[in-house]
Order: structure tokens, then C-alpha cells, then sequence
């Protein structure tokens, strides 16, 4: 057995936290066409209205879950073993398109492999990686383009579709209750979409007319079966990545593991291993081998400790072969800041705050050194051939956003985002899907351009943006300072968000920095969604005001993002159970309550104006008339 | 002495709390045009910039301060005492337009004061309540439309500009380094103000001017001359109100005192004291003679505390005798639901979540019960008579707002938007000054209708919302989902936003709920500053983010809104005092650092590209050629 402390201590952890389904819900899966396509949805299920608001049972809803196995208590967890990988695996070898090659082809990842003092560390896999068969293209987009609906854009229709269609039916058709309910809980505002067209249902042939387009992505690595497919596009729900990485400073294998279920946990759709310390490929493998979500990663990041931290020191070959390193453990997107050339440089000189995303900045120092064009650029072709043999997409990187709100939408940035427009067409030539990094730091009434000119430089690739910050003056809370931007951003139409955690520019984030963020974000996400009236976004947040209206505490709890902090919040001030059947709550007390009279206010109401008018009128209530 | 402990309490937890000033910050007072009106300002005191990233002195950074003496250590503070009555009394006494009475004139205040009981409750207050003479009008916007500057007009104006114009000009002054910083502090981005005219200088002409058209106010009342004036508009800084108060189940006086000047430590621009449980007289009390912000209340909370909590049996003289009982302690402005008519309670039956506003709930029941018109509605010019006999501003209650989703923007909230634009007109004949609150829930595609209603149904009157929240979905984080529609409000026009604390929907704020509340809420009204374009308002992010850049720690910190925690996150993972002075961060560790890699960039590209174009062309570098 293994006896590394890091090891042992990221089972204990990830069996402790994230196993335990969330208050009343339970993981159901939704059948897709084949009986190996099992969509998981989270249930949540709901007390009756009590008959002092009028009796109604209220059925369950659903949510979107990104939780993976971890929240089935069917399921076995052993981060040892890794998770299943039934999810895609017989589609993958039934496209028969792919092979199964001897071990790891890159330099490094044999060197790893057969390094002996890794053994402890080194995450026990029993399957070799796999690749695209010569002159093969094994991208989404690649089949979405020859017209092929693969079950991955199968499963990812009914996952966005949320049952919402047959949950709304099924209201209507249980009698006159139920469809009220259903009417309740279907209606929602008109939205304002900016140009986005977002089906009433997702069809499966929606979905691979958005990916040949280019407009959405499913970033589904062959080498991460795994995967619970899932896309990324501005005509789907907007989606929300999780940044987790230890350091030179701080951090071990088992807390990123950690990190990772507990981030999806909480919503996170997809996550970054941004790890820049020692054991970097060790902890992607454990990461990837545990992760239900796609995963992204800053190739450079390894590039540049393979060379002592020294850019300049950096080539095309090291790169190249930590491009298939990764690829071949089953990266599912690689953030490259393959748009940071060498013109563009000089102009960051004269900004507040300079480069300020790492990869941007080690770019920078490369192009200086050399005074050559950046070895991404020159050698963007052979990039793309790498990544259509593994289905890795791309996330074009935004070296040069701005770090500061002094230095927002200046010349560097959208120099450099009109160049990611280019480098996406040619990506697009060989089918590799793409994203487009956004910033950064933008003051709100900066948004909307950097969302229009994503749009039309980059022919509506998904756009993916970090925040943005909307004002630099709270360290602290920049999960908040850019949880306002990304709102509205992703109404504007940004498909995926980066969150920010209150550490942001002060420190590593720690689990509860982690829950923040995406607490946060998924808030921006939504709202965002709300906003572009997404068909049936509402269900939930009408589901949640009518437990609040009618005193059902619990529900009201589990409804919401994060059930056990607003539990705990209620019982800070009213700890007792009996409170949460309690038709008052701790802000007014029971005697003064608005929600119990509007109670009332709705009985006098229903009773009808006109039998009160009369009756009032009786006695002598003599404004009335004059009304 | 007072040996009640709730007393004890209240003195005990200002002294340790909320009186330390914040790190390198020092009070100062800007002198106007006489010597007794001195402005206060917050002086944040900054590091020279390190010799190796071009040594340069960076002056100190202005910032506004509703913090009163609290944070002055020459102050002596006792709030047994209270604070001075200086800030206004002699500019009050000066207009002769006004008399002390014997005492308080409500009955309710009278049996207060003669109720031995309380005697070791109440606030040792030495001075009569004071009244306007018989005949006379004693508003800011009386004044105004008579032509007149007031000394608060013009407090208000010096305290608006922040020493902006002096602070660029004594840099440019201190020869081209200094020249160079001023470049960098002074220049922000074009705003986008939705109509708004904010001048490059505030005069207190601009004010006077914004106040007669009824465009601002000024919420001071004349018996509460220990506040230090602010204004209220969209022309103006975007402000943030901040509810404290008591309820039946919890909280004592020395709380409520304790949060009002946390509060305003915080960045709380007024406080509404919403107290409803016991000694709600006394409570305010301690909380006016304590607080050099204005103080809003809701006067139909404590008018039903004195019927018992039975809306039913509420009157117009009874509230009248509640309006002078609080206009005589000094209440600054009233929540006063107005606009809740008879017959706009009946569409609210349809709503999902029906009224939410306590208020509005109390005034619909008392509509119902009677069968007559809301007798705040009947009685409107007679309290309009009050109102300007003591300087009350009008805040006229949005008790029909919506407390969902699903019921924003109906018509019920819409009919009462229309009404309060009715009462606007008739306080304005009286020359009352007046705001408008705002809503609530509203997903963001609904926000901006609105701000467009509001202004033009009211007039141009300021707004004032709560929020909006965005979504429902998310209990314990409400702070979030309100400070996205906070932000994005304020932007289009809102002049002041109510904060909403993470506890909203769930329990009673406490000190943390209540600082992450303001917190959120002053990032979302600079935010909004920022987006309007606001002269001066990109100053301090521009500071902060120079700071940063220069890893200049303390000055980050002592930067932001919230210095300690922003201190204690970044010495969770770097605890030593060294690392404050390191040139590098936690997230990167020192090996592998943006910043650090971007001041090399810097130093290349101020060697000059045409150099190092010549030398690296000579070592071989064969693509710069084709680039």
C-alpha cells in the first residue's frame, strides 16, 4: 500500500466532504438513446404546501449537476482507482478511429514513467493512452462537420434540457393544481439576448450545428473517458470554471484532488489544474483520473519549470512535447497565448499594470530574449495537428489582458484579441475546436465592446473570460468586484466564466476561497442566464420564492445554491427546529411579519373586492368613494 | 452611573471597535469658506515606489469618510455623551428660522421622557427639540429655490470633490516625475452616464441647483445637527445605506449603536434604524446622537408597535404623533408607503410572493380592513407640513416592490412607481425634499426599465433601491445576487443603494453580515462611479493598482476598502513580515512571477526595440525579418 502522507491524505479528505449528496436531493440519470448514455441530473425534492397556504404537493426539481459520482451514493469512490470510465469509453473505441499506443509518446512522460522514485506518487493506471490513427481527426467539431451526431452531443442536449419540458408536462397533466403550478413555475420574464438564439428545447442537432459552426465547443479529450460531456456556447446555460494548482509555496496532491470534488461540488463545470509546483504531471494524472468535468491546463506553465523557470530558455520542442505529455493524460483544453507577438510587447510599456497573466508575461520574455515571433504563433499548425489527434480544444489565451482598470480595452489587448480571430479560423481549418480568453479588468461600461469585438473578430467562437474585475479597489472581494462583470458579461453572451476567489491577488485559495468563487459565479451564471431568458431558467428561482412565501424553510434551503450555509445562517438567529416549521423568521418575529399578512392580505382579497366594498361600505369607510 | 448592562455594552464595544483609524490613514478636515466648516476626508498615506522599479514618491490618496470622529484621535468619544453638535448647530441657530421648544410636543415622546422606568435607558440628551417658527419652511430645498447656499450645500460640494483637483495640480506642480503621476492618477475612461451631467468640479452653486430642481437632497434634519452633511443624486457619488435595528427575538441597544458605527467605519453613508422590538424611542435615540450620518427610519414599524401589532388599529393620529415623536429626536429622512393605494392591493394576489415589504403589508391590511384609502395617501400635504418643519426628507416607500423574481416589474410595483410620482409633485409644492425607493427582485434584462421609469414618472427624484437581487437561487449569498443589480442600477442612474447583507431572507445581520454587506455595497456604487464616468473616481483604482505593480503590500492593502482582510488573506499562506517587502506573491511563487517578468519586459522595451531589433538580428533571429 501507499504510505505518502499527500496520498493518504487526499482519500481521507475527498471521502469525508464530497460524497455526501445534498439535502434532499438525489442523483437520478436521464436515458439517452443507447442504454450507456446515462445524463446525470440532481433531484431535489420538496415538501407539500402547508394547508394553511393551501394544500399542494410540490413536485421535485431539477438541477444541473456537475457533481459526478461523487454525490451517488450507488457509486463507488475510491480516488485510487479513479472513476469509471464507462462514461465515454465504448463511444470513443466504437468511432474506431482511434489507437491504443504502447505508453506515454512524449520524452517526459516515459521519463516519468519510468522514473522509480515516482512510484509512491504516481496514480496507478491500468489503460494506455490513445490517439488518433494516422490521418484521422478526432474532434467533436470534425464529426459535427461530417454531419455526425455523437453520443457526447447526445448527452449534452438532454443535460441542458433539464427535463424542464416533461417536468412542466407532467404539472399540467396531473389536474387543475397541477397546472397552475406548472404555470407558476414556467413562466418567466422575456429575455434580452444580444443576438443569441437559444432554443425553446435542445435538439442533439442543435447541438452539432453549434460546434461545426464553431460556436459552441464540448472539450472531451479521448484520453479522459471520464468525462460527463458537457459544451460550452452562448446558446446554452452559461458555465463556470474552477481555477485549482498548488505552487512553488504551498499545497500537495491530495488538497488539488480535494479542491477539485469539492469544486465541482459546488457547480463548477470545468477546471483548470493551473499547478506550477513540483509533481505538476503527477497531480494533473490524479486530478484527471478523479475528475468528471473537462479539464484545462497552461502547457506553458510545465514548459517553463522543465527549463529552471528560465523563458528564455523555452523552445518549440520542449513545448511541443508537453502539449502530448498532456494530451495523452487526458487535458481536455490547453490555454495557449499563442496571440502575445512580438509587435505587441512594446506596447505594454506604457500600461499601469503591464503583463499580468503568467503566460502572457513568459511569452513576452521569450519574443524579448529572441526577438523572434512567438514560437505558439510560428508553430500554430503543428499545435493544431497535436491537439485533432486527442480532441483537446483550444482556449486561446489572453497573454495581454489588462491587469488593471487603467489599462482596459487599450491597444495591446485587442490587438491581440483581433490575432486569437485569425489564429481561430486557422484552428477551424483543421476542425480543433476553440474558446477565446476574455479579461481581465474592465470597468462596466467597457464590457459590452469586448463582447462585441469577441464576437466579430472571433466569428462568435465561445468567448471565456476571467471575471472581469469591474473596479481594482477591493482586495479581499474580488470574487465580488468581478462576480458584477461577469454577470454581465455572460449576459452579453460569454459562454463560460473563470471565477475569481476573494484570494485573488493576495494569496492561494484555500477550500472555503474555492466555494466563494464558484458560489459566486454560479450566481453570475445564472443571472446571466435569466437575462438571456434561457427557456426555463426560472423554475428554480420561482421553486424557491414559493417555499420562501409559504414558510417551507427546508426547501427554501435546498433549493438554493448552497443549502448548508443558508441553513446555517437561519439557525445562528433561531437554532431550534420547531423555527423552521415557524410561519415567521428571526427578522420581524411573530408578531410582525409582512409575509404572514400578505397571507391575509390574499384571503381578503380572495374573497372579492366587491362583497368587501359592500360590506365596508356599510360601515361608513367613506373614502372609498372618493377613490 | 449607568449600571444597565446593555448600556455598558454598547460603550465598551465602540471604544475597542470602531474607533482605531484604519492602517496609514489619518483624518484631516478641509476648511471652507468658514471656519467652523470643516470637511472631513480620510488622508491614506503611501510607500515611495522601490529604487528597482524607479524610486518615485507617491503622495496620499484622498478618500471619502463617513466614518465621523470616530476615527479621529483627537476626538474625544463618549457616546454617553454623544458626538458634538458643532458639525451644524451654528449654521441651524444662524437662520433664525427656527425655535427650541420646551420639549418634546409628540404625547409619545412626552410619556417617554416623564416614564421613570427609563430613566436608566435613556440618552442624557441636555438640549430642547428644535422646530421651524410658525410660518416658516426650514428645508435644504426651501433654501435652495430661494437662491440661498447653505453651509451643508456647500460641505456637501467640498466633500464630493475629495480634493481631486488639488491633489493633480500639486502633483504636476512637483516637476516631471510628479507630472508623470498625475498623468497616470487623473486619466480614466470616458463614462457612459445614461443622462446624467456630473461636472468636473462639484460648486455649491451645482448643489444648490440640483436641490431646487429637485435632483438631490441633503437628509438633515435640524434636530440632528451632529451630522456631517452628504448629498444624494445621481449627479453625485453613488451612496450606500446600511439597515440596522433590533428585532423582537434578538439584539440590545448597544448592538444597534455598535453596528451604526461599524457601519459607517465601513463606507455606510446613512443608517435606517428599522428597530422593532422594545425601547424602539430609546434605541434611536442613542443611535441620532451618535451618528454623523443621516438616519432614516420607517415610522409605520413603531406606530404599530404602540397599536400592538394590529395593522387594523392603526390611525392617522397616531402616526402623526409617531412622525413628530421621531422628526423632534432628529430623524433625517422617512421610509413613508404612500404609494400603496386600495386599489392596487388586489393585484398583488396574483404575485408569487405577494407583498413583501413590511410596510406595504401593514398599510395593505389596514387598506383591506378598513375599506379605505391609505391614510398615508389622505394625509400626504399634512405631513408634508411636518416634513418641512424639521427638514425630513421624504422617502417615499416602494411597498408594492416585488420580493421575487416572477413578480418583478408588475403592475402593482408599476402602479405605485406612478403614485409615488404624484406624491413627488405635491412635497415638492411644499418644497419637501424627496427620494424614491426602488425595487427588490429584477432579473437584469428588467433593470434598466426601471431606472427609465422611475425617472421619468418621478421626476428626476433621486432613487433609492434595494438591491436588485437578480436571482432567487441563492440564500446566504443575497449580499451578491443584490450587488450585481446594485451595481448595474447605479450605473444607470440610482442615487443611492441599500445594502442587503448575506443574512438577507435568513436571520438578523451581525457585525460580519453587517461589514461584508457595505463592503459589497461601496464596490458596487464605485463600480457604478467608475462606469458613469465620474471625474475622479478611477484616482484610487489607479493608486491601488500602481501599488500592486510595484508589490507594494501595505499600500495594496491600505489602498482597498477593506485593509484588514486583505492583510489577513494575504498572510495566510505568506505569514512572514518579509514577504510584504518580497517582489513576489503566493500564487507564484518567487521563481515564476507575471509581475516580476513583466518589469523585465518593461526595462527591454525602454532600452528601445530599434536597438535590440540591430543586436538580436546579428545573433540570428531569422523571423523578426518576416514579421
Amino acid at each position: 500500500m501507499n504510505a505518502n502522507p499527500k496520498f493518504v491524505s487526499a482519500t481521507a479528505t475527498v471521502d469525508e466532504a464530497a460524497i455526501k449528496p445534498l439535502p434532499n436531493s438525489r442523483k437520478i440519470y436521464v436515458e439517452g438513446s443507447r442504454p450507456d448514455m446515462r445524463v446525470p441530473m440532481r433531484e431535489i425534492v420538496q415538501a407539500d404546501t402547508p394547508a394553511s397556504f393551501g394544500f399542494e404537493a410540490n413536485p421535485p426539481v431539477y438541477v444541473y449537476d456537475t457533481s459526478g459520482p461523487y454525490t451517488d451514493p450507488q457509486a463507488r469512490i475510491d480516488i485510487r482507482s479513479g472513476l469509471a470510465e464507462t462514461p465515454r469509453m465504448p463511444w470513443i473505441l466504437e468511432r474506431d478511429d482511434t489507437e491504443e499506443l504502447d505508453g506515454p509518446t512524449s520524452v517526459y512522460g516515459k521519463a516519468r514513467l519510468a522514473d522509480p522514485a515516482l512510484d509512491e506518487l504516481r496514480f496507478d493506471l491500468h489503460r494506455q493512452p490513445r490517439r488518433a490513427r494516422a490521418g484521422r481527426n478526432v474532434t467533436q467539431m470534425h464529426y459535427a462537420r461530417q454531419g455526425i451526431v455523437t453520443p457526447e452531443m447526445e448527452f449534452v442536449a438532454i443535460r441542458e434540457n433539464l427535463r424542464r419540458k416533461e417536468y412542466l408536462e407532467s404539472l399540467t397533466q396531473s389536474g387543475p393544481m397541477g397546472q397552475r403550478l406548472a404555470d407558476l413555475m414556467g413562466r418567466q420574464h422575456p429575455g434580452q439576448a444580444y443576438g443569441a438564439a437559444i432554443p425553446p428545447e435542445i435538439t442533439p442537432e442543435f447541438v452539432r450545428d453549434e460546434i461545426a459552426r464553431g460556436r459552441a465547443i464540448i472539450p472531451a479529450n479521448i484520453n479522459h473517458p471520464e468525462v460527463e460531456p458537457m459544451i460550452i456556447g452562448r446558446n446554452f446555460l452559461v458555465k463556470v470554471n474552477a481555477n485549482i494548482g498548488n505552487s512553488a509555496v504551498t499545497s500537495s496532491i491530495g488538497e488539488e484532488v480535494e479542491k477539485m470534488t469539492w469544486a465541482i461540488r459546488w457547480g463548477g463545470d470545468t477546471v483548470m489544474d493551473l499547478s506550477t509546483g513540483k509533481h505538476i504531471h503527477e497531480t494533473r494524472e490524479w486530478v484527471i483520473r478523479n475528475s468528471p468535468v473537462p479539464i484545462g491546463t497552461v502547457p506553458i506553465y510545465q514548459a517553463l519549470e522543465k527549463v529552471n523557470g528560465k523563458a528564455e530558455d523555452l523552445s518549440w520542442e520542449i513545448f511541443r512535447d508537453t502539449l502530448i505529455e498532456q494530451a495523452e493524460q487526458g487535458v481536455d483544453y490547453f490555454t495557449i497565448h499563442a496571440g502575445v507577438l512580438l509587435r505587441f510587447v512594446p506596447l505594454t510599456a506604457k500600461r499601469l499594470t503591464g503583463i499580468v497573466s503568467r503566460g502572457g508575461s513568459i511569452m513576452a520574455k521569450w519574443c524579448l530574449a529572441h526577438h523572434q515571433e512567438n514560437f505558439l504563433y510560428t508553430h500554430f499548425e503543428e499545435i493544431c495537428e497535436i491537439m485533432k489527434a486527442y480532441d483537446v480544444s483550444f482556449s486561446l489565451g489572453d497573454g495581454l489582458r489588462p491587469g488593471s482598470i487603467y489599462d482596459a480595452n487599450d491597444e495591446a489587448q485587442l490587438g491581440e484579441l483581433k490575432t486569437l480571430g485569425k489564429l481561430t479560423q486557422i484552428a477551424w481549418k483543421h476542425d480543433v475546436q476553440v474558446m477565446i480568453e476574455g479579461p481581465g479588468h474592465v470597468p462596466m461600461q467597457l464590457i459590452k465592446e469586448n463582447m462585441e469585438l469577441q464576437l466579430a473578430q472571433c466569428d462568435e467562437a465561445p468567448f471565456y473570460t476571467l471575471g472581469p474585475l469591474t473596479t481594482d479597489i477591493a482586495p479581499g472581494y474580488d470574487h465580488i468586484t468581478s462576480g458584477i462583470g461577469a454577470a454581465q458579461i455572460g449576459w452579453y453572451g460569454t459562454a463560460m466564466l473563470c471565477y475569481v476567489t476573494p484570494k485573488e491577488h493576495l494569496g492561494l485559495p484555500d477550500k472555503n476561497d474555492v466555494k466563494d468563487g464558484i458560489i459566486t459565479y454560479k450566481i453570475a451564471a445564472h443571472a446571466a442566464d435569466l437575462a438571456k431568458g434561457h427557456p426555463g431558467a426560472q423554475i428554480r428561482d420561482n421553486a424557491l420564492s414559493k417555499a420562501r412565501f409559504e414558510f417551507r424553510w427546508e426547501d427554501q434551503f435546498n433549493l438554493g445554491l448552497d443549502p448548508d450555509k443558508a441553513r446555517e445562517f437561519h439557525d445562528e438567529t433561531l437554532p431550534k427546529d420547531s423555527a423552521k416549521v415557524a410561519h415567521f423568521c428571526s427578522m420581524c418575529g411573530p408578531h410582525f411579519c409582512s409575509m404572514k399578512i400578505t397571507q391575509e392580505v390574499r384571503a381578503y382579497a380572495e374573497q372579492g373586492m366587491q362583497v368587501k366594498a359592500v360590506e365596508f361600505m356599510k360601515n361608513g369607510a367613506e373614502l372609498y368613494s372618493k377613490a
